[in-house]
């Protein structure tokens, strides 16, 4: 599989942003989702942002309050037992495996290009959380244009679990904000671009607790709103290079040979890839072929070092004739664009 | 408050039914939807059935096989210390806190009574598992009834997870299914039994995994088959009756001052309890008042010991005047049935 990656990479780092909040660092622009608008490319930043901590014994937690709109700093001392530090996304609670806290908080922000390889950054958020399932903030966007609308899609992530949330768009100036469409835990929802025998489908990956894994499930709907008749659609593949979680990544492309959706595919020892399957045109419930090896691993400086390592992750991609233009963050930290050629990647599946 | 235990109790007991598979034997028959249908009250029973080993050392595990539409039986040794057999219900997998498989297949069966207290066992299944979410059984059915029709929700348990399925039925004989309509990890969903403003609603009860406890949520939905605009509900309580897990029991009453929900919670100590949750009439995720202590616990004989002890577990009551007929799963075992003073529970709701 040839892969081009643009000589910009990466194209957008953390330090292009100025922090939208005082006293705050950026430390993530990536895993953004992505559109063409107006003759732009628009990327759907997901922007990670830090409190500065002079002190290295106090861990900072934002969390937004939906009654004061205002982002509150909780410290917690890093050598409080209670909690585990070693994951640095997260402040876990420790021997549970669940976190009580995130390191910092996410927001949208938006990125335009004329030519797909320099972005301007929009001042500001244009998503920011906005009620009490975003408190800990709102990450990894994906956008589905439906006519002249976009719909833009995010893990919504609270104490009381990660959800997914959505907005739509007509202007990336204002939105309406839809609520919570897939419940907790879930995430990594991606929508198809059309109505398919009078169905909308998305694919989402729930993460059950009692029993089983953090695989792809497929749903339908009749408005983009409500979601049902919820099926399993493919799990994970023990000794492969997707055998520690899936979740989908680009809005599903199509193609005469069938919808294209390039995933993601992390191995039990959190290597991020890149990968595909085709689902059926018509039945998209319905898989025909799955990478059995990924299309694209972190192998350049930018995706195996940074604030978390050996991650590729599209959210987007934009396909012009036999070309997919890949958007993907890298290592939790920046933006990149690779080039595959279509037709390569429909060979791949066999 | 008065609770009114039936001289009956229990009312349906394992010893009562004939097991629908060879080989096996019945360990429960509880957790019962409740239905009004042609002047009797059926109670749609989950009927757990467990294959009869006649060697201690071995553990069998019952799994229903769409392909064949048979149950096979896996046999695991129970010295095998990749499981952990402590928790009889399940066979988990050692240090992760999933199950790997149930020790018993649980099929919905219909019981009817013309006078409430005394029920005939129909024959054979009424739902049972038909494809490949359901190849662990499904579980605790509750039954909304909307103009001539009986909707039967139910979990529907398998290795990818813990779902809520549907069916629907018009006689009692015949169904159609629905599918999935919440996807893992989810149970105790309750549809309200009429549109408010336009919307159905339902109470539904998450599980997940990186953040977050059992605890109730709200949805709407124009169809019972796709549901959207989740909402946080209520939550654990810590220190309470309820601060283990809580799901909603029994579908949500309509009364004058709101909408009441009978629900179970369970302490860290794993008693479950009943106890209720008032609902605005107009907008149910509107919380009005809610039990500080419960209104049922597990005193009877038959609710302290059983299969799973120190449970009550209400999915259905009937409410005639001021009279709720309270109908619940006791110790995972048998079906019991109590009654209440609908104006004496509205009058605990401060």
């Amino acid at each position: 599989m040839r892969v081009y990656r643009y000589e910009e990479n990466p194209l957008i780092t953390p330090s292009d942003i100025k922090p939208y909040h005082d006293g705050f660092e950026v430390i993530g622009a990536f895993n953004a989702g992505v559109a063409e608008y107006n003759g732009e490319i628009i990327l759907a930043l997901r922007v990670a942002e830090r409190p500065i901590s002079d002190d290295p014994n106090i861990v900072k937690a934002p969390v937004y309050s939906p009654e004061t709109n205002k982002v509150e700093i909780i410290d917690i001392d890093r050598n409080d037992s209670r909690y585990d530090f070693s994951d640095p996304r997260v402040i876990e609670i420790s021997g549970t495996g669940q976190f009580a806290y995130l390191t910092s908080i996410s927001y949208v922000r938006l990125a335009r290009s004329k030519d797909g390889r320099n972005f301007t950054i929009d001042d500001g958020a244009f998503v920011y959380p906005s009620n009490e399932h975003e408190t800990f903030g709102i990450e990894d966007p994906r956008i589905t244009q439906i006519g002249d609308t976009y719909y833009i899609y995010f893990s919504a992530v609270s104490p009381v679990g990660v959800g997914e949330s959505m907005v739509s768009t007509k202007d990336f100036n204002t939105y309406e904000h839809h609520g919570m469409i897939f419940s907790p835990e879930n995430k990594d929802v991606l929508i198809f671009p059309e109505k398919i025998n009078g169905k909308y489908y998305a694919l989402h990956r729930p993460v059950p607790k009692a029993t089983g894994s953090p695989e792809m499930w497929i749903a339908e709907s009749d408005n983009l709103l409500y979601w049902g008749n919820h099926r399993h659609l493919i799990g994970l593949r023990e000794g492969m290079w997707d055998d520690g979680r899936i979740g989908g990544g680009a809005v599903p492309i199509k193609t005469e040979k069938g919808w294209l959706e390039l995933y993601h595919g992390a191995s039990k020892d959190n290597r991020y890839c890149m990968g595909a399957v085709l689902l059926d045109l018509d039945d998209p419930s319905k898989v025909i072929a799955r990478s059995e090896t990924p299309l694209v691993v972190p192998e350049a400086d930018y995706e195996v070092e940074g604030f978390f390592s050996k991650v590729v992750f599209s959210c987007g991609a934009i396909v012009e004739g036999d070309t997919i233009k890949m958007y993907y963050g890298v290592a939790d930290t920046s933006m990149a664009c690779a080039e595959l050629s279509l037709s390569e990647v429909l060979d791949s599946l066999k």
